[in-house]
């Protein structure tokens, strides 16, 4: 059995800024101190109607690859998630295949879609392709364009930002990707979605506004608060992790005062969870990867090295996945 | 390491028929015989508003269950592999769990979206997931509801139909799961889709029509033709499956006349690729399951006890994928 080794990472992120100041213009919601405080934005970053899914995607995976100087034709598979895509079908993946020049080697391509929870999801079947041993390098992508589904009239509209994150792993002797653990509930499944689709995807539905980010029901704090340690403690307990080799966990980026709780109930420093929320805003599918290439950029990863990585991520449907690597 | 063996299958197919000469009133095309003798579709099942494609995946993993009596919370992982899904956001597949009463369980569930080579792909996803020993019972289902995305003015359309299609595999000491090949090239991608997403969900996109499945320049007929042999032949070399072992294929359901040269090219008899086009039309992600569900009631799946057993499924962006598995 091979273990899967994180061996490069990039992120793109549009340049294009809009400021608490001025989304409250916008809206005429005042989210301010709240948001810059608690959730831990003070801006976020919007693509322009040229910077789609796959052209973000692409951006971040030419940038791990030229990190580590790989050619695209050396990927042997590309996975892309995002509960924002491009088309309905086909999916983004091949797509951001050819952008990146690696259609001549013909290496499979596909997404997943677990909302927010893609980040660790894809680690997790990346790594798992790597252990049989027939497939070698592999490149993750998150991207997230969620500020196109948007209506700029509520004031938890904030949260969005837009970019792309992404990893390359490669078969190693030696781990690498130790496991991961997961749960999901679809019982909230109608709380919060884009919720067009088969057989809403005509004008009855847009005028319904399915075409539309919606927040219908809103989901109690406990279900990360609570469901996110709960993961963790699993993990540990699963694989034998102890809290000491512990290096950094990379959480999706959703609430500032939801990863120090976490971490508090946890029993570890809020130091081992990088966050980037206040540099890119929430960027969903995108953020844990986006997360460990800023880390990686400062330092942070180096300082680690021989420790264990988690990353845990948590999206809308629900789905929460974490997964562990040895650094 | 543990192999993923098939347990299981049930499908769902819409109660309401619309037949060739149906569609020849609607569009003002004559498609017959060709669509009879050369396509091998005389009739398409066309869901009712109330059968959405989470409603038909859960109806076709409950027949999959029931089959073997297995509970829902028995499940470990779901996997739904669709490109007509029933939202952008969330997935399909925590609904489905919630459908089938397996949400307390909580079991991980994702979308996959590889379009129509889903079938293949989610089975090399769970026998993976499965290789590793710390997931045993997984649901794989695809669902097709793309007749919700048709214009019914273009002579292509006759090609769709609605349905789905599950299998259960479980962790077993002997194969089981061979093993799986793949490839892609995303420079088809713009050919043929479902065009609307993320910066086109708006008035503009849908006066364009990207809201309906668009066949904007058509694939070569190689791609299938002569892409199909090459990737069943790369997979019999990779695990030294000789041409005598093969009981059975289950290929995309696209096209009658291309499985018989594919079969020809191969120098395999026709009778070892079962084909159900002539039953359900072509159900897209839903069709190598229904297929495998309907050669077990006939009992050939019985007949081909100690063979191998190949999927192969291919689809727009575009993506193959053949995964082998002893039966």
């Amino acid at each position: 059995m091979k273990y899967a080794k994180i061996i490069s990472s990039g992120m793109y992120v549009p340049k294009k800024v809009m400021t608490n100041a001025e989304f409250e213009k916008l809206t005429m919601f005042t989210i301010d101190p709240y948001f810059s405080d608690v959730i831990g934005i003070n801006h976020r970053h919007i693509s322009e109607e040229w910077e789609t899914p796959t052209y973000m995607a692409a951006e971040a995976a030419k940038k791990a690859l030229a990190r580590i100087g790989m050619k695209p034709e050396e990927i042997d598979l590309i996975i892309v998630g995002t509960d924002t895509p491009e088309a309905v079908s086909p999916p983004d993946a091949p797509r951001v295949q050819y952008l990146i020049g690696a259609h001549k080697a013909e290496p499979l391509a596909f997404n997943v879609n677990a909302s927010c929870a893609n980040g660790a999801l894809m680690l997790d079947i990346a790594a798992r392709y790597i252990a049989m041993g027939d497939y070698k390098n592999v490149l993750v992508i998150g991207t997230y364009a969620m500020t196109k589904f948007l209506s700029w009239k509520y004031s938890w509209e904030a949260l969005f930002s837009d970019g792309a994150g992404a990893l390359i792993l490669t078969a190693s002797d030696e781990p690498g990707f130790i496991g991961s653990v997961a749960r999901a509930d679809g019982s909230w499944w109608q709380n919060w979605g884009i919720y067009i689709g088969a057989g809403t995807m005509n004008l009855a539905g847009f005028e319904r506004g399915l075409h539309k980010l919606d927040l219908r029901a809103a989901y109690p704090s406990t279900v990360n608060e609570e469901g996110w340690p709960m993961l963790i403690n699993k993990l540990m307990e699963k694989y034998n992790i102890t809290k000491d080799e512990i290096g950094m966990i990379f959480f999706t980026q959703v609430r500032k005062k939801t990863i120090e709780k976490v971490m508090e109930t946890l029993g570890l420093p809020i130091e081992k969870a990088h966050m980037i929320m206040h540099k890119y805003g929430y960027t969903g599918s995108a953020c844990v990867y986006m997360a460990y290439d800023d880390a990686f950029d400062e330092g942070k990863i180096e300082q680690v090295k021989g420790k264990v990585v988690i990353f845990l991520t948590s999206g809308v449907g629900y789905q929460q996945v974490a997964t562990a690597f040895r650094i």
